[in-house]
C-alpha cells in the first residue's frame, strides 16, 4: 500500500479501504455512500501527497463491506479509486469502480430546462460513454459531459 | 490525551487536533472552519468511542493554527471541544471554545417569517443566553433557542 511508509489514517481490522479519491472530491463520496450517516467508525485523511492525483485523499471504514453497485456510484468522482477489503487487519480482495450503464441521482443535468433543474425529483440518466463520461438523461435526452458534469 | 492508548488519527507535527466534538455535528465544524477550502493536510475521526459524548469526533489540521474567533465560531456545534495546538508533535497549548456574544451564519432564525428564511442573506444573531445557547435575530427579534437550533 502506497500509504505505509507514513500512514496517517491507522490500520483497521475488518472493514473498507477506499484510496486515491481525488481530493476535492472527498465529501461527494462520503454523500454518495452515505458515511454520515452510518454508526460505524470511520477515519479519514485529505489533501495527502499523491503523485498521481496531485492531492488524494482515503477513507478508511470499520466494519462495512460495500455492494459493488454502491462502490460504483462514486465513479464519477472518484474514477481511479482502488478498494482494499480488510478482514483481520489483512487485504482480502482489491477492487477498482467502473462507472456503471445508469445513474440514479449524483449527477445534476446540464440543460437548465430540464425538468430535473425545476422539480423537487432524482435525476436519472444512461451512461453513453463510460472515459469521459457522458450521460443521456432520462427526462430530456440532453448529453451532459464530462466538462459540465456537476454532483449534486 | 485520551486517545493515546489507540491513536486512530496519527499525529502531526504543527497544527491544531480539535477533539471532543460531537459526531453528528463534525460536517458543521468542518464547513465552519471551511475545511473544505484549505490545501493543508487533514486526517480526522468520527463514530470513535467516547464515555462522555456517546460518540465523537476528532480533527487534526497540519500547519493552520485557527484564531480564537474562528475556533468559537464552532462552539454552537461543538460546545465540549478540546483543541491542542502542536509544534514539534508535542503540545504547546490547550484551547477550549467558547460562546461568542454575537453569531453571523451558521444558526437559523427560528422564526419562519423572518426575512433571512426568505430571502439570500447571512442570518446575524445577538447571544442573549450562552448555555444553554438563546440567539435573538437582529432582524426579526425573535429567541431562537439551544432546542430549535438549526446549523446551515
Amino acid at each position: 500500500m502506497e500509504d505505509k511508509k507514513e500512514l496517517k489514517v491507522s490500520a483497521i481490522k475488518n472493514g473498507t479501504v477506499i484510496d486515491h479519491i481525488p481530493s476535492q472530491n472527498l465529501f461527494s463520496v462520503i454523500n454518495i455512500l452515505g458515511l454520515n450517516h452510518i454508526k460505524q467508525q470511520v477515519t479519514l485523511g485529505f489533501n495527502l501527497e499523491s503523485k498521481k492525483l496531485g492531492k488524494k485523499a482515503i477513507i478508511k471504514v470499520a466494519d462495512i463491506f460495500f455492494k459493488d453497485a454502491d462502490l460504483n456510484k462514486i465513479s464519477l468522482v472518484a474514477p481511479d479509486a482502488k478498494l482494499n477489503i480488510i478482514k483481520d487487519y489483512s487485504v482480502v480482495e482489491k477492487k477498482v469502480v467502473s462507472v456503471p450503464d445508469e445513474i440514479s441521482g449524483i449527477a445534476k443535468c446540464m440543460n437548465p430546462k430540464c425538468i430535473t433543474n425545476h422539480e423537487q425529483m432524482t435525476t436519472s440518466f444512461d451512461v453513453v460513454h463510460k472515459s469521459p463520461v457522458a450521460l443521456k438523461c432520462r427526462y430530456c435526452d440532453k448529453i451532459t459531459d464530462q466538462e459540465h458534469l456537476e454532483i449534486i
